[in-house]
């Protein structure tokens, strides 16, 4: 079979680029070739089975060229990172909907129904979340970004009902812990706390030691995406809130503590309102039919602030 | 100010067009231009501030020609009908999506802010709905048709909420009474009942007696979009259920019965599974949030089928 990741350099991207390097095999087949794609791919061993492609998902004709010989399943991970395209909006809109519509359209062109996994996120929710959710909450994005996703996941609803795609969108969370450089995303802090602390650095933090956010690590970000690809499309939905943990920034900086064995007087804060609205108050959240369906979260903070600071 | 009409010619674009003939006037102003686009548009008043013009809102060219003075209120009244776009799926994304999308964008670009009154549909839903509903049900559109509709809302929002235009969304529930004519409409059986009944026909209706279904008269409709081009774009929501007449075919037969002076004998019932369950299910809805904003149902049924009969 032959798979695409789109986004391959990414955090997520290279992550789940190694699982498949190590295990080549999906729904039951083996991999014959792996196609990555992102602005700049070069950490990729030498495979023949393994290619790149340079470019971005809105290059239509580049796009028509890598899936001209079938695809089976594409893992699209690529995105204009919120706080970017909330300040560069045609950039965002160009990457994040016109771009991945177009990728929807080519992919319903295929003649058989290829596997598309669509890394959502929990952006699509909005700022003033209730005191617990579920899965049924009705999303108001306050962000592009946000809005964006929730378009094209209703799009890969759409074309899975009809049949022309197995589709899944996966809302991710906050995913940690991304290289401490400026990304462009909003939610960077919350990877540059665990770096700070696993590394002894004191660090300023942007949000209140109560605020709450949904955590998860790279590798069972990575569980999940796999996971997703073996989902039957007939009896399923297409749309999935993942698992996630619901910590207080309190009780990842105390994981931190406790697994590197660091002074939690390291961290001191400084609460920017409208990072604290977007990222500090996140309710629980019920996810049952995921859980149902497979999907997983990090266990515990432990785990969590383990997993995250492992080599990918 | 300059006023737009997308869609003018169907049913709600004329009454809507007559009554900004009748009243040129919108948000305080007088209309002093009041543009008609549709695929065509013969029957308007030669009058020399109003100016059709022939093509649909996919024509980017022709959009923005019309766009190229300025604009201060877009009605967008167009699209491919659900049954049409179903079985047609790239004239549905072209018209109802793309084309949109395209609008959109052209509206964002306007040098003053521009009012968008947008027509979405009850078809955002779907189907197993809940015995009561609310404003902030979640949405899991049946069809491609509803599918779009609710990607485009979710635009419409994103771009108020930016500032860029004022944008509102009105979830239509079957307005009636259309012309009796394949429309591509799966709900132009609401209307074809009226017609047969009022004139003393028998029909056979392809739903159950106890089948209910959202109603609204094309007068009713027109006044909720005047009303939405008033509402404060900084305290307003920008998606909105209109609210609506929760009502059986039974309720519906026996207001016009009534009204007409008929037999209720006329009609037989053939139900048909499908059409049952795409609009013969609907649950009574709240829609608290539309009315205390100022947006009205048909009162009761027997207005309904009065207006709905009533030349425009």
């Amino acid at each position: 079979m032959r798979v695409l990741i789109i986004g391959a350099s990414g955090l997520v991207g290279r992550a789940l680029t190694n699982a498949l390097i190590d295990t080549p095999k999906l729904q039951g087949e083996s991999i014959e070739q792996l196609l990555l794609l992102d602005q700049a791919v070069t950490s990729y061993p030498n495979l023949d089975w393994v290619k790149a492609y340079t470019g971005d998902v809105s290059d239509t004709a580049l796009l028509r060229r890598i899936l001209a010989d079938g695809i089976d399943v594409v893992f699209h991970l690529a995105s204009v990172p919120g706080g970017l395209a909330e300040q560069d909006y045609d950039l965002g809109y160009r990457v994040n909907l016109q771009g991945t519509l177009e990728l929807l359209n080519q992919l319903q062109q295929q003649v058989h129904c290829p596997t598309l996994i669509y890394t959502s996120s929990i952006a699509v929710y909005g700022v003033d979340l209730p005191q617990s959710m579920d899965e049924d909450y009705l999303p108001h994005p306050q962000l592009s970004y946000g809005a964006h996703k929730l378009m094209v996941e209703t799009l890969i609803r759409d074309l899975s009902r009809r049949g022309d795609i197995n589709g899944q969108a996966l809302r991710l969370p906050g995913i940690v812990a991304r290289p401490s450089q400026a990304s462009g995303l909003k939610s960077a802090f919350m990877s540059d706390l665990m770096h700070a602390l696993a590394e002894g650095h004191s660090y300023e933090c942007p949000v209140s030691a109560d605020a709450t956010a949904w955590w998860m690590s790279v590798k069972c970000c990575v569980d999940n995406l796999l996971h997703a690809t073996e989902l039957n499309p007939q009896t399923q939905h297409s749309i999935w809130q993942l698992p996630i943990l619901h910590l207080s920034i309190r009780q990842v900086i105390s994981a931190l503590c406790h697994v590197y064995d660091q002074d939690p007087a390291l961290v001191s804060f400084n609460p920017d309102t409208n990072l604290e609205a977007l990222f500090g108050q996140y309710p629980p959240i019920m996810t049952s039919r995921a859980e149902q369906a497979g999907f997983m979260h990090d266990v515990d903070a432990i785990t969590l602030v383990t997993r995250a600071l492992q080599p990918i």
